[in-house]
């Protein structure tokens, strides 16, 4: 992934419509489009090239399965042209590993979740992160998936997987600051509902990025 | 669910000619198919409604994402026809309450995953099994997925449970043995390979139902 903007547009809507004319209007802006099964599911995974029509695909499936079912559900999204995956490291090293493995075959990007920003990350996840930073490393990973609402966080992720990148989701809407986020040790924010719920997605866009450029600069 | 064969067929294929042609075999054998990602990705969310002509369908989606995106990839399968959901309770108690609670809004049932059978399930989830389960409880779900090759396993889960549902994984393949997982506690045995994967899968679904049939008796 090459650091232009640093921002991912996560695309938080379940329309195909909505989803396209978001892309096209948006296209430049971000880095990548990040998008979840509420949108395949609904659109079916063809959604995936139309995207990328217009920017590169990162496919936020929090993948959580025995690494033979983890290796087809990379495929099948590989296949229709993702050029990233997020997964779970919750199962297990063998069933992160197939992920990796796939992901790679394919020239892909892995991304693995340490740890989530919804209160209830508290009740399994938190006390884990460290262990499942490890993992993301051992497997190979790309980077990882860190919030932006919890800096000190992020920087103890940072030590953990050295030059490894982290994709953090959080700012904005979730309240984190990007300039915190980035100082910590970010390499990309996550923007999603401030943008595409807005109703000039383009002119807010525009706000974050200058925002965004002057608060890191 | 009814109890009738205890039986639940794992629809691990992902072409759909292959799962239709298994399921109109099949008819009457099982009292649910299970279906993941593999196959709704390679087909679209609409392969749900074709097999549901033949059998109740549980989507086998290992949910684990935050509570709002849940509740989106809940609605989409279950409106697709889905009459069962398995998420897990990794991330949260907030997250599983999100799942249970668009399951009941359609009368359908929620297993919640305790533990699984691959080996890398040790590395974070197995120490974690019994407050997996006690979560399950509190969403209000259905019951719980429990590997059939760790009958103990399946003895303890169910101390915590009470009289939820416990389907379990492992059988026949996997070497899991049917009598001893229904001694411990297991409700519904799910078979897959062992059957989809034989050359005159009837033959074999008829040897598995009579072979469960003498050994559970």
């Amino acid at each position: 992934m090459m650091k232009s903007s640093r921002l991912i547009l996560a695309l938080d809507v379940t329309s195909e419509d909505k989803a396209l004319s978001l892309v096209r209007d948006l296209e430049g802006c971000f880095d990548a489009v990040k998008i979840g099964y509420p949108l395949i599911l609904s659109c079916g995974l063809g959604i995936v090239g139309k995207i990328s029509r217009f920017s590169p695909v990162i496919a936020d499936l929090k993948i959580a399965d025995i690494p033979n079912t983890n290796r087809l559900i990379c495929e099948e999204a590989l296949r229709a042209g993702v050029s990233g995956l997020i997964a779970h490291a919750f199962p297990g090293q063998d069933s992160l590993k197939a992920c990796a493995e796939s992901a790679r075959a394919y020239g892909a990007d892995l991304f693995v979740v340490t740890e989530m920003s919804h209160p209830g990350a508290k009740d399994f996840m938190t006390p884990l992160a460290e262990g499942l930073a490890k993992a993301a490393v051992e497997a190979g990973a790309t980077g990882v998936v860190a919030p932006a609402t919890r800096p000190e966080r992020i920087k103890m992720i940072r030590s953990i997987i050295a030059d490894k990148i982290i994709i953090s989701p959080g700012v904005g809407a979730q309240g984190g600051s990007a300039a915190d986020a980035i100082k910590a040790g970010a390499d990309y924010l996550i923007v999603g509902r401030s943008i595409t719920g807005a109703d000039n997605p383009m002119a807010e866009a525009e706000k974050v990025l200058s925002q965004f450029k002057a608060s890191v600069l």
